[in-house]
């Protein structure tokens, strides 16, 4: 099924998406993730045209948003450089194990959310990722299998990034990962049973309608069970945390000849089978 | 006013801690942090007396623990290489400007709950830390007079360390930083009227009863006023989000001839005026 929170901006509800467009509301609903729906695109575009509806993550971080989410974010663990496209790019040595950074969850906006350029930032990228949630409590995993049953479901996470915050500032990477709205997520969180394979989704983004990113998670370094194992054993995963399970080849950072964003520009977002995304830059 | 939780394990309700050492139970209040009461640290060895009584931290993440809590943690933004006395030790360059990294908030435990030594861990470490609680939304903030202006209140912070995680398995320090009860948080919140300067602090942390951390906040390169200006240039500050400041010479890691934590071990912290944490390591 797909979950997500959609209406009038500061009147959204917690809805799940029927595979014919309609919504129906899940107010008074557990915030519980499982159950069985199929869908197409062409619904999100019924959603979209509703008048004055508004689209927000089915997950939310904590009472900085409108209206009850589906299931609250805990924490958001983010993957570097786990794409093989990107290391080619990049011309990156191939990690021996994920590499790992946090992500505050205060940074989710809705997936057609404006997104802001930081004052005076001239760095500001794009990464299109494949989203991971997480459905139970995960210590230790010690197998693939027990690894995809603590799996909740998939979204469409949008990892943005200042580059010269992230690298030229000094320490970790996380200055330039956490400003106001850097992490547009979803449309709807499309529960696992839903997607047979995660290592078979194409992933892409545009600026401009120009194609930026264009891979499949297929390529991924680490692929999905092996990375919810991975981080089972460095610390605890909870229902409700997100990992963003990094982005291929395509960002300004890597790719010849790019500029990066600025207020105007519109990135567009897809993953096979988990909907798309839409955000303008504006100047904060 | 001091700020807590207290009460039987799972039935932890907030309270104010007044000066004879009586609790007024906060229940029915909002959430809010103002006010003024002075305390002595003799009042908590009283709440600690309570039978059955476990003290959690005022705030909370989100959902994880019992009872209701002042605020929600919304995250904590963590400050690495803060003091001139580490630099000293460790023998590091002294940053130009504040290394910045995140802790998840399901890491936050109570300032008398124990902490698990991971799995096959070998390198837990402690780090005794002036923890600041921000109350105000903040932005680019201007001046130093508008950063502790933000700021709610101070509290004591263990930022436990797994250093082989943190160093030694690729990419970024999160790995090191976050697991399941690495961060120790309380007694109390005390309100920042009653912390007159925050740079005058003494802060010290025991081992087994053995000295290790005795410094002071004055030695920050970075003071509260700074990070907090700082911070709010990258990423927005929200009420209920939490910096852990950075941790004077003494830990494990840059003190010459010192073992790790196992099993059995004892740590004990204090910050002048704002209390005392005592935890036992265990297995996980």
């Amino acid at each position: 099924m797909k979950l997500l929170r959609v209406g009038p901006a500061g009147g959204e509800r917690p809805a799940l998406l029927e595979e014919d467009g309609t919504l129906r509301d899940l107010s008074a609903v557990v915030p519980d993730v499982d159950g069985a729906l199929l869908s197409d695109d062409a619904a999100l575009a019924r959603v979209r045209a509703a008048a004055g509806a508004r689209i927000l993550p089915a997950l939310d971080p904590v009472g900085l948003r409108t209206g009850p989410p589906v299931a609250r974010i805990g924490k958001i663990v983010c993957v570097g450089v786990n794409y093989h496209d990107l290391v080619a790019e990049a011309r990156m040595a191939t990690p021996t194990e994920p590499v790992l950074f946090l992500k505050a969850p205060d940074t989710v906006v809705g997936p057609d959310d404006t997104v802001l350029v930081p004052h005076g930032s001239e760095k500001t990228d794009w990464e299109a990722e494949l989203a991971v949630v997480i459905g139970r409590t995960a210590r230790h995993l010690g197998s693939d299998a027990e690894a995809l049953a603590a799996v909740a479901g998939y979204t469409v996470s949008n990892d943005v990034s200042e580059r010269a915050y992230q690298y030229e500032r000094g320490g970790q990477w996380d200055k330039g990962k956490n400003c106001e709205t850097f992490n547009p997520l979803g449309p709807w969180l499309v529960t696992a049973d839903e997607v047979p394979d995660p290592q078979a989704l194409r992933i892409r983004l545009w600026v401009n309608g120009e194609p930026m990113q264009d891979s499949s998670t297929a390529r991924q370094v680490f692929p999905v069970a092996r990375l919810v194992r991975y981080i089972s054993g460095f610390m605890t995963l909870y229902p409700g945390d997100v990992i963003n399970t990094g982005t291929p080849a395509g960002a300004a950072l890597t790719r010849p000849g790019t500029r990066y964003l600025r207020a105007g520009d519109v990135m567009e977002l897809e993953i096979e089978g988990l909907g798309r995304q839409r955000q303008e830059l504006k100047d904060a």
